[in-house]
């Protein structure tokens, strides 16, 4: 069986959880205790030099790091990943879009907001992503106005990488009703069958 | 023919063209003036609403962003990327490694020191990307410690990305001497047939 080393808070935690739960893959869960320095300890970064979470145990002793590339891995050969070239091409420009251009930014600023709560100690450094966030939404904005989902013309593992932090955005400050777009692709996210709530 | 557009000196940029030259596949290049606004102009975004290059016209007004992405494109069905699914996803895993835990650390300070050339401006921000750098080139040690290439036994696009901005680190103010498996393999990756220097 699968097992996933993860927080529950953590919406890159979240991604492959979601995934395995639409496609009905059993797996073990691990909660680990980031601030308390559970992914720094010798045993841990044996396991993921990066030492970070999410890491997936994919066959015994075998682990594989990075959210987005759990989301490759879980999505092959299933409709969550298109079979055309081209539309594959473009599932995978928005994962680097969203590891790049978003996640630093909303992301970020919602774990000094929200979780580790200390909104007067990063006041700067919160006004600093402001704009790389705004910027991240407004390019998904346009995005959505043209077309329900990402990439392939269905849900893909495309949306549910960016589904992960822009559905908990406001808990990074962040106010999404200039994004109709957006809050109505959230909504068809939310009510596809099988799907699971972060917390 | 596939239009690339492009800066010389961006490493982003040099991924997918270094590929296109590996594989033999003619293409148009484009060069654009980043500091100029080049990237800005609403005929640019109309191509690429993230207002980013390296931006990769793959069929006629059907454009692909994250330079990324390209080489995921670009490798499909080539020994650049593995047959195997597992080996697949750890070249996805150091692709992910690569634009969250390297590129924002030693790219940003080259972009700062050898592209701007601000040193002082950039100081304290240079000093603050320090030990994520490092972070990233240890880790890439620890593995090249054990394997000559990052994923499926063979130069992958993995090594592609990793390498683009690893060899010009130096140009961002990072001292390799203490990574003596990174210099090998950066060796390695020179070494092999077809390839082109960055400039």
């Amino acid at each position: 069986m699968l097992t996933l080393y993860g927080d529950r808070q953590s919406g890159n935690c979240y991604k492959p959880r979601l995934l395995m739960e639409l496609r009905g893959i059993p797996y073990r869960w691990v909660e680990m205790n980031v601030p308390g320095g559970e992914t720094r300890t010798p045993a841990f970064l044996a396991k993921n030099p990066n030492g970070r979470v999410p890491l997936l145990e994919v066959e015994p002793g075998v682990h594989l790091a990075e959210s987005n590339a759990m989301l490759c891995w879980l999505a092959e050969g299933t409709p969550w990943m298109p079979e055309d070239r081209l539309q594959r091409a473009f599932v995978m420009q928005w994962l680097f879009f969203e590891q790049y251009s978003h996640e630093p930014y909303i992301a970020t600023s919602r774990y000094w907001l929200h979780y580790l709560k200390q909104p007067e100690e990063y006041r700067a450094r919160l006004d600093e992503k402001r704009p790389g966030g705004y910027a991240a939404l407004g390019v998904m904005e346009g995005e959505l106005s043209k077309r329900d989902w990402f990439a392939g013309g269905r849900y893909t593992i495309a949306d549910i990488a960016l589904y992960a932090y822009t559905h908990v955005a406001h808990e990074g400050g962040f106010d999404l009703s200039a994004y109709p777009a957006v809050r109505a692709w959230l909504d068809r996210v939310a009510a596809q069958p099988g799907h699971v709530p972060m917390v």
